[in-house]
């Protein structure tokens, strides 16, 4: 006799296509039935706890079931779900469009809302292309990117999005723009290191962007992690060196903080820590603290500007979701804004980044880096002379169902286990969640 | 001194940039307000109640704040907002693939989740290219579409866009795909008439999938009603050739019926009420009856095989939203199933839907065509001959300004006025409604 935990299961086979799966990877490991989740862990049907190490595909920051997040929520759903956002307007935009502009860098000044860090993405994308036909310069429209960029899978996204394993079936109907080598600290081909070096790398965007200036409209990076390519990490100052030479060559300069934003790193916005003035500035995941999809592209007022005139001129931007700005959503997320700015929350989050540190030295034992980027951590896993393990072999996904076994919802990008817990993870538990990944790497590799 | 009202909008206008809006519109005409809805009406801040003539951009299907919906949602909120659902799964998302698969037609097997219109199409569109890659037919990378087509503003969805006002500004990054010309009923090419007529419009279709199958991977079509065209009907033996055609020459069928699905035609789904076999349905809008943001595209067992295999061989689908099946979203859209085929709601559509037509033949006197498919009606303005009055006299927006100092809350498409009233509308409303727009065009064309 089946149980009623199969007989989901067996629904699930059925009609469930799931995201990035290979669905026969279920036919020895189902996926979990999660029923509820509290904090930062999520409980089966069953009653066995996994820890979130991953945050739900990173957008949980305040731990499950929040009191506050829930309170936010109903009190919006006593008044209003949702309403259209074209020749009408609401608080909770209003207030949410206001934070975010008042928390981001200056010159970020308006706020254009979607639903997704795909969509965020392609809304960058367009307002940058729009922007130079409306100024007259309508070769403009290429955007230049990093081989290990990853920006999101509609086709718009996808067109600036460097890795091979999302982009590769759908080549033939991608639009070509440029790909650029970008930094990789771990395998530095200069043979330095990313807490030293002057990010030399910079060199092969250096000469692109100044080859390409007249065809470009902007390039588009992922501020100091690059996630979805297995959690690269890279200094600041390749940003730096990023924003001098495209305020003077006339790029715009898309920062996707999607995954890095809100206390990943420990501060608020990668740009406004590192004094980076973005010409477009998207955002989405932990924008509602992991409750509900929402995304934002702020933008400039010299962008806005140029999109401003007379009906009939036809340059309104043309661009719409049907949920744009859904109420529920931005409630929650000024809930998340106020709880991030609150109480010296990022503060409180230095304690946690240096435990991580600590507890991250238990790595160097073995083949491979422990890399860290505030709340942001990653064990790549490699054999000697940082050579890859055998694709086949599929290290990332035996070590993922080690994590099963002890507990830990892991979900390894390749043989790169990282860690992207809520940010309300206690110190103990950062060490728990470290120990024993390091357990479970062992029995991999042992 | 300036109202609380008034302060609103000057936020507003510093931050927020609306999607398709002129902002320059708002010097003499800002954004409403709104603060609450109740059923069919939406509220202001000054408590002037406007009616949701187009359901909030067509998503509405049972009035604001309903108590079911919103228990629904609260219900689900205890238990857990979201978790990701890649190697995990939980019972909304299993409940809701089951009941759309068990009421969509039979084939249709396997739902892949994500966030919004545009993204279900991207979805249905790189699943149909990678399948024929999959298959060895990977010179099958083209899609047709119509001229009149609308589906979404990401770029993948965008280049199978027909409308230029969409996609104009964007073409040097659209891949090239094969537009065809589709059935335009009120200037019917051959002088017939879409009540009686063999869709003798298919003719141009049939022609360019006949010289394209070997490169068209698919076709895609809004069945019955061209949104964003300007609600431009036609019959469903125009969908019925499509589908002969297509079988016989092996190209898929992309159902987009984000705009006309759940019970907007009067049935459930489009290819349901008219015995039609889409290789792909796109779903959106009305699936959570207007409160979150949730899509989701249904395909066959034969697409979903062909991307099942060992993992090494990397036929899985890569596509991903941080936010797929968001629990809260899908709790609302099962409960949104639940009314709509219990209590045979659709039944009592009819009456309304009779109404309508009733109300409808008011416009009769007008330079222009009321038409009606189900519960939704357009009336569409011209001058004598069918021909458009000019642009910039922008006689829609005219009859939108109308209808706010009258408690309508339209959103007329050019010179198109049309209404997508919540299902819930009564038939008094419905006279109400109508009664009070042929006021406002009157006041406009007067």
């Amino acid at each position: 006799m089946i149980s009623e935990n199969q007989s989901e299961l067996i629904r699930d086979l059925h009609h469930v296509w799931h995201p990035c799966t290979q669905h026969k990877d279920y036919e020895t490991t189902p996926p979990i039935l999660i029923e509820r989740a509290e904090g930062i862990y999520l409980q089966d049907r069953q009653g066995n706890r996994y820890m979130d190490v991953i945050a739900s595909w990173w957008v949980n920051l305040f731990g499950h079931n929040h009191p506050r997040l829930n309170k936010a929520l109903t009190q919006q759903l006593e008044k209003m779900a949702h309403v259209m956002f074209a020749g009408i307007t609401h608080q909770p935009a209003i207030d949410l469009a206001d934070s975010l502009v008042a928390l981001s860098p200056s010159g970020l000044e308006k706020v254009f809302f979607s639903d997704n860090g795909s969509t965020a993405v392609e809304v960058a994308l367009k307002m940058s292309l729009q922007y130079w036909q409306e100024k007259g310069e309508s070769q403009k429209v290429q955007f230049a990117y990093l081989k290990g960029g990853y920006h999101g899978e509609t086709l718009g996204a996808l067109s600036v999005c460097g890795l091979e394993i999302f982009r590769g079936k759908f080549e033939k109907v991608l639009p070509s723009h440029l790909p650029v080598e970008g930094p990789d600290c771990f395998r530095c081909p200069y043979g330095l290191q990313r807490e030293s070096c002057n990010a030399e790398c910079f060199e092969p965007m250096e000469k692109a962007l100044g080859e390409n200036s007249d065809t470009l409209a902007g390039v588009i990076v992922e501020p100091l992690v690059q996630g979805a390519a297995g959690m690269m990490m890279y200094p600041p100052i390749y940003l730096k060196k990023l924003q001098t030479v495209c305020e003077s060559l006339g790029i715009h300069m898309i920062f996707d903080e999607i995954a890095v934003a809100f206390g990943r790193t420990g501060s608020l916005f990668v740009c406004g820590a590192h004094d980076l003035r973005p010409t477009f500035l998207c955002l989405s995941k932990g924008i509602t603290s992991g409750y509900l999809p929402l995304s934002a592209t702020l933008t400039t007022d010299e962008i806005y500007s140029a999109f401003y005139g007379e009906y009939d001129d036809m340059k309104l931007f043309i661009h719409s979701h049907s949920y744009s700005a859904n109420p529920l959503a931005c409630a929650v997320a000024n809930e998340t804004l106020k709880m991030l700015t609150e109480n010296n929350f990022l503060e409180s989050l230095k304690p946690k980044i240096a435990t991580l540190k600590e507890c991250g030295k238990q790595f160097e034992g073995l083949n491979g880096e422990f890399r860290q980027t505030g709340m942001i951590a990653a064990v790549e896993l490699v054999k000697n002379n940082k050579e890859r393990h055998p694709f086949e072999k599929r290290i990332g996904y035996q070590v993922f169902l080690e994590g099963l076994k002890r507990g830990l919802f892991m979900r390894p990008l390749g043989d790169v286990v990282y860690f992207i817990p809520p940010l309300v993870i206690s110190e103990a538990e950062i060490e728990t969640m470290l120990n024993t990944a390091h357990d479970c790497i062992n029995a991999v590799l042992r």
